[in-house]
């Protein structure tokens, strides 16, 4: 750990921790868009590192057309009435799966108008759909998720549960990490530092008993998934980079490396944690009797 | 054209229009997934010949859950209520969005968890990305068109307009064709015979005045983008074809070649029409003054 990357922590993690808690919304929205697109075009340029070249304006476009899907998604009163009866109000006018229709008709356009090579076609199509489809759509949910009831919390939760996480791994893996985990991917993982990535993530997420209205063990199951699909996106944005040939997705955040690399955790943390959350609240609704 | 075209086609086509208009709604979903699932594995064939190794089982499996993600969206009454209500009956449990989402995180389990080569792991990945956004997802479309009002007269609109299309862009480029359209996707494409291509799609379209209770000008209209869509499709499918080096996507159907072969300009035509009849919907609710 340098003393730059904890200088550029210092600095930034207060920043989110305010904007979340305290920011107005479209502080977060546009956070949110902003980082996506930054991943997003981080992964673009690996993939073209890679040898596929991706429809970069048009890919990013819909990325940001899916953080303002999740942003309408939000604003939508959902109401459950008896015999399967579903109340929308304000029900949003660009979903999801409408920017992904765009996007595909897009990608057709420009397959079959555009100057490149034939060959690069269909690598050049396969690479946008990766970085939309595996970048920008699930990172979106962790908006979503900051919809949901007590949704800024619970943002905040992933979020510390994944930083208590890597710090975990971090000093663990470091003073008694043995056995290699992957070392094909990424040789430095030990798996005591995985166990420490776990016992620190577990440990944050019983803090939050305190911040959240949830029993100790929704914490920890929250807390255990989360962790689990953080790991997951640190092993494979490693396989990305070594695809690419690089041992950084980018040089913007002094000391930690690309956007991707500092957010590869999120990206299947949050659809992850926003579907717990939204069972969650769904069961406590059925518990309660209404 | 050989014998062997005609007959496949003379076997394939009363089967397809007597499905859709008068069989039940099961079989024409279950022919949707069919051939949904045959087109994404052709398409992952191709991808593997340009040295792209998707994760097929995973990607069929969602390609399958798209269908039936359909299936369940057009089981949906829908209200539209003043003031921004919309009132939804049998909301669907499996969604669109639902089935994108565990995608992801299957992909991201299969590419950290699977026993590849690192390098293959970002390839593998945007090939099943591609299969399913490009290829499973806009197709399905074609089983939403058929539960919108209408719809299985839509759906045959959509066909015929196709099949029109191709054998009017056959016969003009064969007999008059001589300027080159795109040479290095499809050499024998000439600008003579995509305008004989859209020329047989108005026709085809206007004939419908018949069973379509929309005046001429929307069958028109909505002949001409059936027709677009179609023909970029089939450019694409060109493209996909000439990575990975073949000039079939398979040998399916005697004479055709692959299923994606056949259908390569159903997939964006799908999605289009059905945005296109959603409006006209709209459009014609709105003019009633309800």
């Amino acid at each position: 750990v340098t003393l730059e990357r904890v200088l550029t922590a210092a600095v930034m993690i207060p920043i989110v921790v305010v904007a979340v808690l305290w920011g107005p919304d479209w502080v977060v929205g546009a956070l949110v868009a902003l980082v996506a697109l930054l991943a997003v075009s981080e992964f673009l340029r690996l993939a073209e590192l890679a040898g596929h070249r991706g429809y970069a304006r048009w890919t990013l476009l819909c990325a940001l057309g899916l953080v303002f899907a999740q942003w309408q998604a939000i604003r939508v009163e959902r109401h459950a009435l008896p015999g399967g009866v579903l109340l929308l109000h304000d029900a949003p006018r660009i979903t999801l799966e409408g920017v992904l229709a765009a996007f595909v008709i897009g990608i057709a356009l420009a397959g079959a108008l555009g100057r490149r090579a034939i060959r690069e076609i269909l690598p050049g199509a396969a690479a946008s759909a990766a970085a939309l489809l595996l970048v920008a759509f699930p990172f979106s949910y962790l908006l979503r998720l900051y919809g949901a009831p007590d949704g800024p919390r619970w943002v905040l939760f992933v979020l510390v549960v994944i930083w208590a996480g890597d710090t975990g791994a971090y000093l663990v893996g470091r003073s008694i990490g043995r056995l290699p985990m992957a070392p094909q991917l990424s040789p430095k993982k030990t798996w005591e530092g995985a166990a420490g990535n776990m016992a620190a993530s577990l440990v944050a997420g019983a803090v939050f008993l305190r911040w959240l209205d949830a029993p100790l063990v929704s914490l920890l199951v929250g807390a255990a998934l989360v962790n689990v699909a953080g790991q997951f996106g640190d092993l494979l944005e490693s396989a990305y980079k070594r695809a690419a040939g690089v041992k950084d997705s980018g040089v913007l955040l002094p000391g930690h490396g690309g956007m991707l690399d500092r957010i590869d955790s999120l990206i299947f943390a949050a659809p992850v944690a926003w579907w717990y959350v939204a069972w969650l609240v769904r069961a406590n609704f059925r518990s309660r009797g209404l």
